[in-house]
């Protein structure tokens, strides 16, 4: 992180954020102890108030001044925990991800058919709806706007958690629990896109993100046709 | 539309607009009748240039300028087309989800199983990714920047075409051809959530759409699981 990150150095030590261990630097150090304690406290509300602004407004319509309202401070303090703008949005990028990464890894090594996992790598990537889920938004469609360095260091968490849902699809292929004419990347790419649109209709519709992934892991392994009709040849 | 398009009045003669009967006014009375053909002439290549440049740069890092730009003309002839740089949005949006719907509407009242029409919706939903993409995709994620007015509007036609999925697949859950425990809101939402995705991978996957829109009819309709696994009693 040292070469990459110094942009980002001042809010690495925001909790989720993978070099979590680093304290605050620069302007931090400067402070006194107990001011620097108050802003570590803060940090999580920070990065929460930035996810809310981009989320709402999208990175090029928003400000840090607005950040900063969101919060009731002044401008010149936010820049205690992002350098820039731009720093700000990686930061709640990487957070939007993160988590997502880790949780799927660890479904996907842990116990379990195929079928079995599949249905918690959905519902796992469905849960951060209720909590994250303007990170996740933010993510989703800002990403684009981070300069291409850390747009990279972005987009190779994304397609890790792509992989991480085709190697569980490929298996199930390879050991018969899915059908064998299955393309495990275009499989990948439409289980992510139904979930990843959850954040766009998922505070309209008042429905509860369990039952969401409930009918969603059955879409997914059993389709919509009734069972008579799937256990017909098609007629196409 | 008189009463509260006034801000679109010098687009409604593009192509593919619904009031596209209507003639420009304002400045385009004021020019050559060989200005003005030529003026109408350009019309296509104008809002396709706008919807590249909000697709790009997302609409509130774009300017009127940069649309100007990538046409080669001047600023101020853009006003011709476009009141303002909000009025080129609700035009690009109107273009991306217009075709959608009456595609949809034809399909949804035209013979079939249910079966049929949905695998007909999702090819029809996924097929302007070849030509349109730039306006499906302004239409995803920039429409939350319209005024109001015009995001009630565009609301109103996005839930419409909702409603012509919901309404084929609660009919065929009524006919017994999809399964009867089926939720017919929260099926259409991934349905379209898994095409939707699909502008932001469809150019770096490449992959024929025809095949795209097998493959997710496929899906849709009998999910992942091998036939045996989809005829046993599941064991959760």
């Amino acid at each position: 992180m040292a070469s990459d990150g110094s942009r980002l150095v001042r809010c690495t030590s925001l909790p989720g954020l993978s070099s979590g261990a680093k304290r605050p630097m620069g302007v931090a150090s400067l402070a006194s102890p107990r001011r620097a304690a108050n802003q570590r406290r803060r940090a999580p509300q920070i990065i929460e108030a930035a996810a809310r602004v981009f989320a709402e407004r999208g990175y090029h319509g928003a400000t840090t001044q607005d950040i900063a309202d969101v919060l009731g401070i002044r401008q010149a303090s936010l820049y205690y925990y992002f350098s820039s703008k731009e720093a700000a949005l990686e930061a709640v990028c990487l957070k939007g991800v993160e988590g997502f990464f880790d949780a799927a890894k660890t479904i996907a090594a842990g116990p379990g058919s195929a079928q079995e996992r599949l249905t918690l790598l959905i519902n796992s990537h469905l849960s951060p709806l209720i909590d994250r889920r303007d990170f996740v938004k933010v993510f989703q469609n800002e990403r684009k706007f981070l300069p291409a360095e850390s747009r990279k260091r972005i987009g190779r968490w994304s397609r890790g958690l792509e992989r991480i849902f085709e190697d569980v699809i490929a298996e199930g292929v390879a050991k018969g629990e899915f059908r064998a004419d299955l393309d495990p990347r275009l499989t990948t790419l439409a289980i992510l896109g139904m979930c990843n649109a959850a954040t766009t209709w998922y505070r309209k519709e008042n429905v509860p993100v369990s039952h969401i992934a409930k009918e969603f892991a059955r879409l997914a392994l059993q389709g919509i046709d009734a069972p008579e009709a799937a256990r017909r040849p098609r007629r196409r």
